[in-house]
Protein backbone atom coordinates (compact mmCIF):
# COMPACT_ATOMS: atom_id res chain seq x y z
CA UNK A 1 0.00 0.00 0.00
CA UNK A 2 3.48 2.02 0.02
CA UNK A 3 2.31 5.46 -1.88
CA UNK A 4 -1.03 6.48 -3.44
CA UNK A 5 -2.69 5.57 -6.52
CA UNK A 6 -3.23 2.30 -6.37
CA UNK A 7 -6.28 2.16 -8.11
CA UNK A 8 -6.23 1.07 -11.40
CA UNK A 9 -8.93 0.87 -14.21
CA UNK A 10 -10.88 3.08 -12.74
CA UNK A 11 -14.09 4.80 -14.74
CA UNK A 12 -14.60 8.09 -14.26
CA UNK A 13 -17.19 9.55 -15.38
CA UNK A 14 -17.30 13.57 -16.06
CA UNK A 15 -20.02 15.88 -17.43
CA UNK A 16 -19.53 18.32 -19.38
CA UNK A 17 -21.48 21.00 -21.03
CA UNK A 18 -21.72 24.44 -22.51
CA UNK A 19 -19.30 26.36 -19.68
CA UNK A 20 -16.00 26.90 -18.97
CA UNK A 21 -16.37 25.15 -15.74
CA UNK A 22 -17.29 22.13 -17.08
CA UNK A 23 -13.84 22.21 -19.37
CA UNK A 24 -12.13 23.15 -16.38
CA UNK A 25 -13.18 20.45 -14.56
CA UNK A 26 -12.59 17.98 -17.02
CA UNK A 27 -8.82 19.40 -16.40
CA UNK A 28 -8.65 19.19 -13.14
CA UNK A 29 -9.48 15.42 -13.41
CA UNK A 30 -6.70 14.64 -15.77
CA UNK A 31 -4.41 16.74 -13.34
CA UNK A 32 -5.58 15.01 -10.24
CA UNK A 33 -6.82 11.76 -10.94
CA UNK A 34 -5.81 9.95 -14.43
CA UNK A 35 -2.27 8.90 -14.42
CA UNK A 36 -0.25 7.14 -17.44
CA UNK A 37 -0.28 3.92 -15.41
CA UNK A 38 -3.58 4.15 -13.95
CA UNK A 39 -5.77 2.94 -17.01
CA UNK A 40 -8.42 4.56 -16.33
CA UNK A 41 -11.23 5.22 -18.88
CA UNK A 42 -12.52 9.12 -19.03
CA UNK A 43 -16.62 8.60 -19.87
CA UNK A 44 -17.32 11.93 -21.34
CA UNK A 45 -21.04 12.77 -20.51
CA UNK A 46 -23.14 15.19 -22.16
CA UNK A 47 -26.79 16.12 -21.17
CA UNK A 48 -29.20 17.28 -23.99
CA UNK A 49 -32.25 19.02 -22.68
CA UNK A 50 -35.15 17.21 -23.35
CA UNK A 51 -37.22 17.32 -26.40
CA UNK A 52 -39.50 20.27 -26.19
CA UNK A 53 -43.01 19.34 -27.42
CA UNK A 54 -44.35 21.54 -29.89
CA UNK A 55 -47.73 22.85 -30.04
CA UNK A 56 -48.30 22.82 -34.05
CA UNK A 57 -48.64 26.38 -33.43
CA UNK A 58 -46.24 29.58 -31.70
CA UNK A 59 -47.19 32.01 -29.69
CA UNK A 60 -47.84 34.40 -32.35
CA UNK A 61 -50.17 31.63 -33.41
CA UNK A 62 -48.08 30.79 -36.45
CA UNK A 63 -47.56 27.05 -37.58
CA UNK A 64 -43.99 25.39 -36.93
CA UNK A 65 -42.71 24.13 -40.30
CA UNK A 66 -41.07 20.74 -40.13
CA UNK A 67 -38.16 22.45 -41.18
CA UNK A 68 -38.21 24.57 -37.86
CA UNK A 69 -38.30 21.49 -35.91
CA UNK A 70 -35.43 19.63 -37.55
CA UNK A 71 -32.89 23.23 -37.41
CA UNK A 72 -33.75 22.87 -34.00
CA UNK A 73 -32.92 19.15 -33.54
CA UNK A 74 -29.19 19.85 -35.86
CA UNK A 75 -28.59 23.00 -33.71
CA UNK A 76 -29.10 20.35 -31.03
CA UNK A 77 -26.29 18.11 -32.40
CA UNK A 78 -24.05 20.88 -33.12
CA UNK A 79 -23.85 21.81 -29.76
CA UNK A 80 -23.04 18.16 -28.63
CA UNK A 81 -19.95 18.28 -31.63
CA UNK A 82 -18.91 21.57 -30.71
CA UNK A 83 -18.96 20.33 -26.57
CA UNK A 84 -16.97 17.38 -27.86
CA UNK A 85 -14.45 19.12 -29.88
CA UNK A 86 -13.56 21.57 -26.94
CA UNK A 87 -13.51 18.84 -24.20
CA UNK A 88 -10.95 16.56 -27.37
CA UNK A 89 -9.17 20.18 -26.86
CA UNK A 90 -8.58 19.64 -23.08
CA UNK A 91 -7.63 15.83 -22.75
CA UNK A 92 -5.74 15.59 -26.38
CA UNK A 93 -2.50 15.75 -24.74
CA UNK A 94 -3.02 13.16 -21.87
CA UNK A 95 -2.78 9.61 -21.73
CA UNK A 96 -5.99 8.67 -21.37
CA UNK A 97 -8.60 6.40 -23.34
CA UNK A 98 -11.93 8.28 -23.43
CA UNK A 99 -15.83 7.46 -23.98
CA UNK A 100 -18.29 9.92 -24.75
CA UNK A 101 -21.87 9.39 -24.07
CA UNK A 102 -24.47 11.32 -25.02
CA UNK A 103 -27.82 11.26 -22.70
CA UNK A 104 -31.10 13.36 -23.11
CA UNK A 105 -33.45 14.14 -20.12
CA UNK A 106 -32.82 16.37 -17.30
CA UNK A 107 -29.08 16.51 -16.56
CA UNK A 108 -29.74 15.87 -12.91
CA UNK A 109 -31.49 12.67 -13.43
CA UNK A 110 -30.07 11.37 -17.13
CA UNK A 111 -25.99 11.99 -14.89
CA UNK A 112 -27.45 10.25 -11.71
CA UNK A 113 -28.51 7.11 -14.05
CA UNK A 114 -25.39 7.18 -15.94
CA UNK A 115 -23.19 6.31 -13.28
CA UNK A 116 -25.15 4.02 -11.64
CA UNK A 117 -25.23 2.16 -14.99
CA UNK A 118 -22.07 2.32 -15.79
CA UNK A 119 -21.37 1.62 -12.09
CA UNK A 120 -18.86 4.27 -12.47
CA UNK A 121 -15.99 4.89 -9.82
CA UNK A 122 -16.02 8.40 -9.52
CA UNK A 123 -18.40 11.31 -11.23
CA UNK A 124 -16.71 14.53 -11.28
CA UNK A 125 -18.67 17.77 -12.28
CA UNK A 126 -18.60 21.76 -12.84
CA UNK A 127 -20.58 23.10 -9.33
CA UNK A 128 -22.87 25.20 -11.76
CA UNK A 129 -22.58 28.84 -9.78
CA UNK A 130 -26.11 29.79 -10.45
CA UNK A 131 -26.04 31.70 -7.58
CA UNK A 132 -27.66 31.79 -3.89
CA UNK A 133 -31.35 32.05 -5.25
CA UNK A 134 -31.11 29.64 -7.66
CA UNK A 135 -29.55 27.17 -5.80
CA UNK A 136 -31.43 27.34 -2.48
CA UNK A 137 -34.86 27.14 -4.45
CA UNK A 138 -34.25 24.50 -6.83
CA UNK A 139 -31.43 23.26 -5.74
CA UNK A 140 -28.18 22.61 -8.56
CA UNK A 141 -27.81 19.73 -10.88
CA UNK A 142 -24.05 19.16 -8.76
CA UNK A 143 -25.83 19.40 -5.22
CA UNK A 144 -28.04 16.49 -6.69
CA UNK A 145 -25.82 14.62 -7.74
CA UNK A 146 -23.72 14.79 -4.77
CA UNK A 147 -26.66 13.36 -2.67
CA UNK A 148 -27.80 11.02 -5.14
CA UNK A 149 -24.78 8.96 -6.79
CA UNK A 150 -23.47 6.78 -4.94
CA UNK A 151 -19.69 6.81 -5.89
CA UNK A 152 -16.96 9.86 -4.68
CA UNK A 153 -18.34 12.94 -6.62
CA UNK A 154 -15.72 15.55 -7.14
CA UNK A 155 -17.33 19.64 -7.33
CA UNK A 156 -14.90 21.63 -9.09
CA UNK A 157 -15.67 25.27 -9.58
CA UNK A 158 -13.95 27.70 -11.96
CA UNK A 159 -11.13 29.82 -10.12
CA UNK A 160 -12.54 33.20 -11.85
CA UNK A 161 -16.10 31.92 -10.85
CA UNK A 162 -15.51 32.06 -7.44
CA UNK B 1 1.61 17.78 -20.06
CA UNK B 2 1.79 13.97 -21.03
CA UNK B 3 -0.05 11.19 -18.64
CA UNK B 4 -1.37 13.20 -15.63
CA UNK B 5 -0.92 13.75 -12.05
CA UNK B 6 1.07 16.59 -13.14
CA UNK B 7 0.34 18.58 -10.09
CA UNK B 8 2.87 18.72 -7.08
CA UNK B 9 3.15 20.07 -3.83
CA UNK B 10 -0.70 19.91 -3.41
CA UNK B 11 -2.17 21.04 0.42
CA UNK B 12 -4.96 18.61 0.46
CA UNK B 13 -7.12 18.97 3.55
CA UNK B 14 -9.24 15.75 4.71
CA UNK B 15 -11.81 16.50 6.98
CA UNK B 16 -11.92 13.42 9.98
CA UNK B 17 -14.38 12.96 12.58
CA UNK B 18 -15.63 9.85 14.69
CA UNK B 19 -17.83 8.41 11.50
CA UNK B 20 -16.19 5.52 9.59
CA UNK B 21 -17.01 7.41 6.35
CA UNK B 22 -14.68 10.20 6.84
CA UNK B 23 -11.92 7.42 7.57
CA UNK B 24 -12.78 5.91 4.53
CA UNK B 25 -13.25 9.57 2.53
CA UNK B 26 -9.22 9.33 3.81
CA UNK B 27 -8.22 5.95 2.58
CA UNK B 28 -9.88 7.33 -0.71
CA UNK B 29 -7.65 10.35 -1.04
CA UNK B 30 -5.01 8.48 0.08
CA UNK B 31 -5.68 6.15 -2.86
CA UNK B 32 -6.71 8.76 -5.63
CA UNK B 33 -4.97 11.93 -5.02
CA UNK B 34 -1.64 11.17 -3.25
CA UNK B 35 1.43 9.75 -5.01
CA UNK B 36 4.71 9.28 -4.01
CA UNK B 37 6.18 11.91 -6.65
CA UNK B 38 3.33 14.28 -6.18
CA UNK B 39 4.81 15.78 -2.63
CA UNK B 40 1.67 16.80 -1.10
CA UNK B 41 0.60 17.75 2.24
CA UNK B 42 -2.36 16.34 3.70
CA UNK B 43 -3.61 18.05 6.33
CA UNK B 44 -6.10 16.16 8.51
CA UNK B 45 -8.83 18.46 10.04
CA UNK B 46 -11.13 17.53 13.05
CA UNK B 47 -13.52 20.14 14.04
CA UNK B 48 -14.50 19.98 18.07
CA UNK B 49 -17.90 21.11 18.80
CA UNK B 50 -17.94 24.84 20.14
CA UNK B 51 -17.89 24.55 24.19
CA UNK B 52 -21.24 24.46 26.08
CA UNK B 53 -22.55 27.32 27.98
CA UNK B 54 -22.83 25.48 31.35
CA UNK B 55 -25.49 26.75 33.46
CA UNK B 56 -24.27 26.42 36.62
CA UNK B 57 -27.25 24.28 37.44
CA UNK B 58 -28.12 21.35 35.72
CA UNK B 59 -31.85 20.71 34.76
CA UNK B 60 -32.09 18.96 38.19
CA UNK B 61 -31.07 21.79 39.84
CA UNK B 62 -27.66 20.17 40.69
CA UNK B 63 -24.80 22.45 40.50
CA UNK B 64 -22.29 21.44 37.85
CA UNK B 65 -19.10 20.87 39.53
CA UNK B 66 -15.64 22.03 38.11
CA UNK B 67 -14.71 18.43 38.14
CA UNK B 68 -17.69 17.46 36.03
CA UNK B 69 -17.03 20.07 33.67
CA UNK B 70 -13.04 19.46 32.98
CA UNK B 71 -14.28 15.62 32.57
CA UNK B 72 -16.24 16.97 29.99
CA UNK B 73 -13.31 18.51 28.26
CA UNK B 74 -11.18 15.82 28.87
CA UNK B 75 -13.54 13.61 26.87
CA UNK B 76 -13.43 16.38 24.38
CA UNK B 77 -9.57 15.87 24.13
CA UNK B 78 -9.41 12.00 23.99
CA UNK B 79 -11.98 12.03 20.85
CA UNK B 80 -9.69 14.41 19.38
CA UNK B 81 -6.65 11.28 19.67
CA UNK B 82 -8.75 8.82 19.27
CA UNK B 83 -10.16 9.99 16.01
CA UNK B 84 -6.03 10.96 15.03
CA UNK B 85 -5.07 8.10 16.11
CA UNK B 86 -7.70 6.23 13.33
CA UNK B 87 -6.61 8.36 10.55
CA UNK B 88 -2.95 7.57 10.75
CA UNK B 89 -3.53 4.04 10.96
CA UNK B 90 -5.07 4.61 7.77
CA UNK B 91 -2.17 6.91 6.33
CA UNK B 92 1.10 5.22 7.92
CA UNK B 93 1.41 2.54 5.16
CA UNK B 94 1.25 6.06 2.93
CA UNK B 95 4.77 7.79 1.48
CA UNK B 96 2.30 11.64 2.74
CA UNK B 97 3.51 14.29 5.02
CA UNK B 98 0.58 15.00 7.63
CA UNK B 99 -0.73 17.56 9.49
CA UNK B 100 -2.93 18.04 12.15
CA UNK B 101 -5.16 20.84 12.61
CA UNK B 102 -7.61 20.91 15.20
CA UNK B 103 -10.39 23.54 15.34
CA UNK B 104 -13.34 24.41 17.60
CA UNK B 105 -17.12 25.72 16.77
CA UNK B 106 -19.56 24.88 13.82
CA UNK B 107 -17.81 21.92 11.68
CA UNK B 108 -19.21 23.68 8.68
CA UNK B 109 -17.93 27.30 9.42
CA UNK B 110 -14.68 25.88 10.71
CA UNK B 111 -14.20 23.83 7.78
CA UNK B 112 -14.82 26.31 5.26
CA UNK B 113 -12.25 28.89 7.19
CA UNK B 114 -9.66 26.46 7.44
CA UNK B 115 -9.80 25.51 3.84
CA UNK B 116 -9.83 29.47 2.80
CA UNK B 117 -6.77 30.09 5.62
CA UNK B 118 -5.02 27.46 4.28
CA UNK B 119 -5.53 28.13 0.89
CA UNK B 120 -6.15 24.57 0.14
CA UNK B 121 -5.80 22.93 -3.12
CA UNK B 122 -8.59 20.20 -2.27
CA UNK B 123 -11.24 19.31 0.30
CA UNK B 124 -12.47 15.47 1.03
CA UNK B 125 -14.69 14.81 3.24
CA UNK B 126 -17.38 12.44 4.02
CA UNK B 127 -21.25 12.62 2.87
CA UNK B 128 -22.27 12.70 6.25
CA UNK B 129 -25.53 10.61 5.14
CA UNK B 130 -28.12 12.17 7.32
CA UNK B 131 -31.36 10.84 5.18
CA UNK B 132 -33.41 13.09 3.36
CA UNK B 133 -35.88 15.28 6.12
CA UNK B 134 -32.42 16.58 8.10
CA UNK B 135 -30.41 17.02 5.08
CA UNK B 136 -33.55 18.85 3.20
CA UNK B 137 -34.61 21.35 6.29
CA UNK B 138 -30.57 21.72 7.47
CA UNK B 139 -28.28 21.36 4.83
CA UNK B 140 -26.01 18.88 5.40
CA UNK B 141 -22.07 19.33 6.23
CA UNK B 142 -20.83 18.30 2.97
CA UNK B 143 -23.60 20.51 0.83
CA UNK B 144 -22.34 23.78 2.74
CA UNK B 145 -18.70 23.30 2.03
CA UNK B 146 -19.37 22.08 -1.54
CA UNK B 147 -21.31 25.28 -1.87
CA UNK B 148 -18.93 27.75 -0.19
CA UNK B 149 -15.61 26.69 -0.70
CA UNK B 150 -13.36 27.98 -3.69
CA UNK B 151 -11.22 24.62 -4.44
CA UNK B 152 -12.46 21.60 -5.42
CA UNK B 153 -14.44 19.18 -3.09
CA UNK B 154 -14.60 15.38 -2.81
CA UNK B 155 -17.30 14.10 -1.23
CA UNK B 156 -17.43 10.43 -0.23
CA UNK B 157 -19.80 8.22 1.13
CA UNK B 158 -19.15 5.26 2.73
CA UNK B 159 -20.00 2.27 -0.13
CA UNK B 160 -22.01 0.56 3.10
CA UNK B 161 -23.79 3.32 3.86
CA UNK B 162 -25.25 4.03 0.80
Amino acid sequence: MEGGNTKTGQKIVVAVDESRESMHALFWCLSNLVSPTSNSTLVLLYVRPPPPIYSPFDAAGYMFSGDAISTMEKYGKDLVNSVMQRAEAVYRNFNVKVERVVGRGEAKDVICNTVEKLDADILVMGSHGYGFLKRAILGSVSDHCAKHVKCPVVIVKHPEEN
